[in-house]
C-alpha cells in the first residue's frame, strides 16, 4: 500500500480551512432575497481541490504572514474563481450541466440566479479583500484589490473567455493558445502567488521568483487539463471530457501531439521548481504542488 | 423663452467630464478580445443623465476634492451601474430591447458578449478605485472599494435585483417595495455621496447628513421612475414604458396612487435639502439635484 502523498493532505487541509471562511463570509440572510445566497454557497462550498487559495496561502507562509489574513485572500481568489465558473458554464457561454460531480449553478437553481450569483461572489471578493481584517495597512488592501481586479478582468481572465469563445470558430496556433492559456486561466494563478507576496511585503526579487513560478505552473495546469481532457474519465474528474476534441478544438495536446505535451508540462514543473530556490525548503509545498499538477487524475 | 434650469447645465458639464474619463479608461484593444472592449465602451459612453457620477463629484466638491481624484470615483460607480444595466436587460433577466434609446448591450453583440462585459465593467470599477491615481491614501482607496462593493453586491444591489425578480410573482406591500428599492437602486445612490464624502475626509457629522441626503432622494427618484412609467412617453424616456403596469407589478405608484406618490416624491425631495443645510451655499448643486430628480421627464 502506497502512503497518500503529502501533497494531498496539504491541499485537503488548506481546502477545509478555505470552505470554513467561505463558510463564514458567505452568511445566509432570511429575506426574499435568500435564494442568492443559497446559490452562491452553493457554487463555492462544493469542494474542488482549491488550488489558487493553496497558492495563496503557501506563497504568504514564504513570509509568516498570518494564516487568518493568508485565509481571506485565499477566500477572496476562489470566490472569483467560482464566480468565472458559474458565468462560463451559463448556456450563453460553454452550457455546461456538470460540474465538480454536480449540477450548474444555472440548471440547480435557473439562469437569472446564476447571472447574480455570480455577480455577488465577485463582487464580494472585492470587499472581502477591503476590509481592515485582510490587513491593517489600506495600501496593502487596495493592492490586493488592484492586483486581482487585474488577473480577472477584461485584460486577465474576461478577456481570456472571450477568446476561448472566438477559439470555437477559428484555429488558433500555440502563441494564440498560450495568449489565451495566460489570460483565463494564469492570471488568476499568478494573482494567488501575488497577493501571498503583497500580504507579505515581499522584496522585488521575491516577487519575481514567485511571478515565474506561477507563469509556468499555469501553463503546466493547462497542458496537464487538456491531457485529462484526452486521457482521463468523467468519474474522476468529475465534468464532461473530450469536449475539445468533439469541437475540434485547438488544445495544447492537439497542437503539440500527447507525448511533447506530457514533456512541456513535466519540464514545465520542473523549471517552476527551481524558480523557488531562493527561498529554501521554506517552498516545499508549492514544489510539491509543481509535481502534483502534471500528475493529478482529476 | 424660459433659461435653460441651471442644473441643466451642470448635469451636462459632469456628464461629459465622466465620459471623458470612461473614455481614457476603457482603453480600446487589438487582440481578437477588442470585442469585449467594444461591448464595455457601447454600454457606458452611450449617454445618460449620469446622475450617480454627479452625486460623487458634488458631494466630494462639499470637501475640495481634486476633481480629477473625484471623477475617477465617479467613473468607477457608472461603470457599476452600467454592468447592472447590462445584465438586468439580458433575457434571463427583465428582457429588455432598448436602453437609453438604443439596442441593450446583448441586441447590439450576443448574450455572452453582454455577460462578460458586464462582468469586466464590474472588475474595472474596483481596478480604478484602488489605484494610486484615485488617492494618495491606500486607506483611503480601501474604503472605496469597500463602500461600492457593500453596496453594490448580495446586501445592495445584487441582492435587490433578486428582490425584484422575485415581485415579478408576489404581490409585495409598501415596506417590501420600499426594501427592494433601497437595495436595488439606492444604496448605489447613497454610495455615491459616501464616496464623495471618504475622498474628502468628511466627519460623522457630514457624513450622516449626506447619507440621509441620499437615501431621501434615492427614495424620489424610485418614485418619480414610477410615475415616468406611468406619464412619461417612450420618446422622452428612452426605454419601454407602461412595463410594470402590464406585468401588474406592484411599484410605488400602484401602492399610493398617482397623486400621493407626486406629494410624497416632493416631500422627500424637500427633506433631503434639509439635510444639507450644515454644508450651507455649498451644497447647492446637490439642492438643485434633489428638485431636479422629482420634475424630470426623462
Amino acid at each position: 500500500m502506497t502512503e497518500k502523498p503529502e501533497i494531498l493532505n496539504a491541499l485537503a487541509a488548506n481546502a477545509s480551512a478555505v470552505s470554513d471562511v467561505l463558510d463564514a463570509l458567505l452568511r445566509e440572510c432570511n429575506g426574499h432575497e435568500k435564494k442568492l445566497m443559497e446559490a452562491m454557497r452553493y457554487a463555492s462550498l462544493a469542494g474542488g481541490k482549491r488550488v489558487r487559495p493553496f497558492l495563496v496561502t503557501a506563497s504568504a507562509a514564504l513570509f509568516d504572514v498570518p494564516p487568518e489574513r493568508a485565509l481571506r485572500a485565499a477566500a477572496a481568489v476562489e470566490m472569483v474563481h467560482c464566480y468565472s465558473l458559474i458565468h462560463d458554464d451559463l448556456p450563453a457561454m460553454d452550457d455546461d450541466d456538470l460540474r465538480r460531480g454536480q449540477p450548474t449553478c444555472h440548471i440547480a437553481y435557473d439562469e437569472a440566479m446564476a447571472i447574480l450569483a455570480g455577480d455577488g461572489l465577485l463582487t464580494l471578493a472585492f470587499e472581502v479583500l477591503a476590509q481592515v481584517a485582510t490587513h491593517p495597512d489600506g495600501g496593502i488592501r487596495a493592492d490586493l484589490v488592484l492586483a486581482l481586479a487585474k488577473a480577472s478582468g477584461h485584460e486577465g481572465m474576461v478577456g481570456g473567455q472571450v477568446l476561448d469563445i472566438y477559439a470555437d470558430e477559428h484555429d488558433l496556433d500555440l502563441d494564440e493558445i498560450s495568449r489565451l492559456q495566460r489570460m483565463k486561466t494564469g492570471a488568476l494563478i499568478t494573482v494567488s502567488c501575488a497577493m501571498g507576496a503583497i500580504l507579505g511585503q515581499a522584496t522585488y526579487v521575491e516577487r519575481a521568483a514567485l511571478d515565474a513560478y506561477a507563469r509556468d505552473i499555469g501553463l503546466a495546469f493547462q497542458i496537464a487539463d487538456d491531457l485529462l481532457d484526452v486521457e482521463g474519465s468523467e468519474d474522476e474528474v468529475g465534468k464532461k471530457i473530450g469536449k475539445d476534441e468533439d469541437a475540434g478544438k485547438a488544445t495544447f495536446v492537439s497542437l503539440l501531439g500527447i507525448e511533447a505535451a506530457h514533456a512541456k508540462a513535466h519540464a514545465l514543473s520542473e523549471q517552476a521548481q527551481e524558480h523557488l530556490a531562493i527561498f529554501g525548503e521554506k517552498a516545499d509545498s508549492l514544489r510539491d504542488l509543481a509535481k502534483f499538477i502534471v500528475n493529478r487524475r482529476s
